[in-house]
């Protein structure tokens, strides 16, 4: 394959939700060149209007692959799994699928956007509690279903899409100083995955675009 | 079957998570039960230790099927095409099942998050224009992305999961009052959707717990 046939991933090093695309990208072993979209400089690189015909949205991560360009990180993933099967990351039976999805959409839906940065712009002064509460709550809700779903990981003890969810997730929560003391089974399995070589490449600490004082 | 074993779905009339499920359950032609949730009665019934042990989110729509709970609304219907393929709600290009992950993504964790009755309340005096604003934004980025993936629906001319993320966030967006002029091909769209009978069955004015007043 030609260098210029490589996928392209637009991304931010600090991105949660870019960072779940570079652990899909990296566990079926895809080669893949870094367009790094700075979220803060500039006012925010995404809202030029050279990246709004990259995704409308507005939003990191997209990804340039088989001659189309995608955005929404779950939907990248799932066409990813669809496209290159192997290793799959997601399981065969349809209820374990069902978990994985839920794990996933919980975190995507149900968390991620309300601690999203231009959400915390918008809400100003009680920035950190907001993110905190959105974070715990979800996180309590977490713990019920993995207690319920988990084996070594999310679902079961192969890793899954929700696993590439919870990772980046968790480091969230770290940023905002959230008690995760609440939480034992969410924090063992974050311990587990963060052991996988896919998970420590593409920590936000080691991206082309990571800032030297960040860097791990 | 006996009817003991109809899937059960926890939802709620207004709820425009629950009215995706709905849509799907129309179309797919699988009979239901509703157990509704009333999201304001008592406080919040979602909020209840009962429905916690359904839904740790404390969210609608959940449903009870194949002898197991779940939830989250895409991975609801997700697991239904899976287990129930006729007819398909995702269409069977990767590009084009791609396409329409894209757009009930943009929905499901774009925009539908941030203007959830619960985080309304958290923003107090501004809700108005906090979900106009996020309304706004998202419908921005969905014309553009319909103007090329659209046919008479949202990604060509069979009905998908996108269509059943449309429907109700323009609803959603019309009770807000946001001035849906700027985005003429989603209007079309939900024009053309509406005129089917299983977004009118499922309707938010044509349920078990549609107060009086609101009943179409």
């Amino acid at each position: 394959m030609e260098a210029s046939k490589k996928p392209v991933l637009y991304s931010y090093f600090r991105s949660s939700c870019s960072w779940r695309v570079r652990i899909a990208l990296a566990l079926k072993g895809i080669a893949y060149d870094q367009a790094p979209v700075n979220l803060v400089k500039d006012g925010g690189q995404q809202l030029s209007p050279e990246f709004f015909s990259v995704n409308p949205m507005r939003q990191v991560p997209a990804l340039k692959i088989d001659g189309v360009t995608l955005s929404q990180s779950l939907a990248i993933i799932e066409y990813l799994e669809e496209t290159r099967p192997n290793p799959r990351i997601l399981p065969q039976d349809p209820k374990k699928r069902a978990q994985v999805r839920i794990i996933s959409d919980v975190i995507a839906s149900g968390i991620q956007p309300l601690q999203n940065l231009s959400i915390l712009q918008q809400v100003g002064d009680k920035k950190l509690e907001w993110a905190q509460l959105c974070i715990s709550g979800g996180f309590k809700a977490l713990e019920q279903i993995l207690q319920e779903t988990s084996g070594r990981y999310c679902v079961g003890d192969e890793v899954s899409m929700a696993d590439l969810c919870l990772v980046p997730q968790v480091y969230n929560a770290e940023r905002y100083k959230v008690d995760l003391a609440p939480y034992p089974t969410l924090r063992r399995i974050n311990k587990a995955l963060l052991e996988l070589e896919e998970f420590q490449t593409s920590h936000p600490s080691r991206q082309p675009d990571t800032p030297p004082e960040l860097r791990a």
